[in-house]
């Protein structure tokens, strides 16, 4: 067979990190590389009631087509929940029902990058955004980024000399992979150099509700006057993420590109299951279930950091994340995450190198590690053969045969 | 606001006659204008029943995060169904669970597609795969086609001067919008074309099975012995349409290029949707609800059939389709049926005009009659309705005064 792909599959190779990661899925494997919500929290029983519900009172309209936009009645749950926890003045009609946010990704893509346009994304940033808008040809311009998010001054340097620059993606609350939630100031600093720009921004928030600590802080979409801002949000992290229901809110100029292009996607997402989940949040108490999760990671995650603080050894930092289901590990600069983890494997023990979310590569001495879905005796003692592993290789490199990265794991 | 948008968002407007189409979603219009499959055939209860029994054996599986290839056993049931119905010899692992086969167009396109590729198709063609390439800006060429298929020596033609054709496109079975069925002769022309070529067919099959009359003919993937045909397949129409679940089949090398894309996309068909459907098909028999689907709507196209042959006028010719949703009329040339589209309106009749399904324009004289989803008696009322509008449309041709086309219905 000698069939001619686009070129934009030359870019999208399979990653070797995620094959290797497959072998991780044994049980005795203690995994923090995966981004998993706890089971604990799916409310399993509940949904089962609505599903009978939704189907005895609306079944041939559940199973049947639907719009393009969404639901109604789940879009003005939207709307009215963004509106009371992150300060914004969203309208229904500035919602549309995705595919997880990560189809909300592939929209923001679609709509707004031709080949060789540039995204400016935090450096590191999520992997899943890489991978989806890789897909349209961009080039990707990592902005200098601080424990309080994108410096300012170094975002505007690269705008002065990147006039092809057409979206600053950011994640602003508990980032993926790093942990880190940006600082207010650092908030009204970026909607005021977009706003000055005419460049539009992409927050994407899956985390800012599984806060363990401090105050929520407004979402950059709530300081947004001029209509630039395109919100993605889903439910994966606060309810279950096996049902895949995101959503995109805009303003109606950008919204309206999103609907044509989730039409031409795949017309609509899943009418039953957006019926499902907007029949859950009128019967039940989401906000008790947010509860649950916060107690449950925040937990985990004070385990994982005092662990961490016990075994790793001297030149390892990490961050401590008030929220979400990732912190994010700099090893000593001899240290190839990738090397690290194929050892790590071989102790049944596993997370994910951080190269890969740095577009443009580098920053080989990090790693991701999720806190979110082992229990705290697997964390302790995963975290312990962690920095036995670590300790090896310290050792190794000072006694001058440091162990070089294969061909198997160079991907 | 002056967001530039990627260029592709130029070709990818809305629809104007999806925005009258919107109009006629009052109870009173009798609609021939979706393609919905009618809500008495789908199996509510057993989904209800299915659902509580998926949640409370596997609720913890059913809402995690999983692959994005798909669920295995309904990968499974899939390659068994198609090989014992269709004749292809598929494995589960030639299959990738996508969220409708709209969501396996979107895939192709981007798979397959550079800007300024040629796109082969049929002359007319479903206006859904129009929608979803073109966001890819491909060029389509239209293959001169009759009631048996795509002319081979036409498509050899076109293909000898076309060296960017980067795949073919066809819904052999009950087509959209037309409702024929290629001949066997035709399909074997097809492949030993794209065999000796080497370009990819996608083949589109979501009506195989709502065959009325007559015996199945092969799929054109079963008579693929180089791995050249992706098979684009739902559970849309023999099922229900509002979970979303659809698939690619195809050989691996061309497969795992979907998976990449689809993981970009988003990464993952629901999972609960998919194990409801997997459990519907342990736990019940599909082929009933097939054969009822059938019964519906077999008697239904007889009726429209004969309400057709009774109410049109001369000089109009319409498909007798043996299966499939559609059937497609062709009026005298003097009828624009955007025009007739208006006045039915103001009648509480619907239908869409065949002019945006040829991706080249023309053929406004053309339109498409769905007959599933409306019961027989108001199937009669509609065609007797259209039937008079049609009338004064041509006495007032005769009479000199034709009525044009307004630019509120020029799209």
């Amino acid at each position: 067979m000698a069939v001619r792909f686009a070129q934009r599959m030359n870019e999208m190779k399979a990653s070797e990190i995620r094959e290797i990661l497959k072998l991780t899925q044994r049980p005795e494997v203690i995994s923090f590389a995966g981004g998993l919500p706890a089971p604990e929290t799916f409310p399993t029983e509940e949904l089962a009631a609505v599903t009978a519900r939704v189907l005895a009172e609306s079944g041939a309209h559940a199973l049947q087509y639907s719009t393009t936009e969404g639901y109604p009645p789940l879009r003005r749950w939207i709307a009215a929940h963004m509106n009371a926890t992150l300060g914004t003045a969203t309208a229904a009609d500035d919602i549309l029902i995705t595919s997880g946010s990560q189809q909300g990704l592939d929209l923001t893509g679609k709509v707004l990058l031709d080949d060789g346009d540039v995204v400016l994304c935090e450096s590191p940033t999520y992997l899943g955004a890489i991978n989806a808008l890789r897909a349209y040809r961009p080039r990707f311009v990592e902005v200098p980024t601080d424990d309080d998010g994108m410096i300012p001054g170094e975002l505007d340097a690269i705008l002065d000399h990147e006039p092809r620059a057409k979206v600053i993606y950011v994640i602003p609350d508990f980032q993926n992979p790093t942990g880190r939630t940006w600082s207010l100031a650092r908030r009204h600093a970026l909607i005021e150099t977009a706003r000055r720009r005419q460049v539009p921004v992409v927050e994407d928030c899956p985390y800012a509700e599984v806060r363990f600590e401090g105050v929520s802080l407004p979402a950059i979409k709530s300081l947004d006057e001029d209509g630039l801002v395109v919100f993605l949000g889903t439910f994966s992290k606060i309810f279950c993420p096996g049902m895949r229901i995101g959503w995109v809110a805009a303003a109606r100029p950008l919204l309206e590109k999103y609907v044509l292009a989730k039409q031409g996607a795949d017309l609509q997402t899943a009418t039953l299951a957006q019926m499902q989940v907007a029949r859950y949040l009128q019967d039940y108490d989401l906000a008790a279930n947010i509860e649950r999760a916060r107690a449950l990671y925040g937990a985990r995650r004070a385990t994982m950091i005092r662990a961490l603080e016990r075994e790793m050894p001297d030149g390892v930092r990490f961050t401590r994340p008030a929220g979400g289901l990732f912190l994010w590990v700099e090893l000593p600069e001899s240290v190839d995450a990738r090397e690290l983890l194929l050892a790590c494997i071989e102790r049944n023990v596993a997370f994910v190198p951080g190269g890969p979310f740095f577009p443009n590569r580098g920053h080989e001495n990090t790693m991701r590690l999720n806190f979110s879905s082992m229990p705290p005796a697997r964390i302790e003692e995963g975290v312990r053969r962690l920095g036995a592993v670590l300790r090896e290789f310290l050792g190794r490199a000072e006694h001058g045969s440091p162990r070089r990265c294969s061909a198997a794991v160079a991907g």
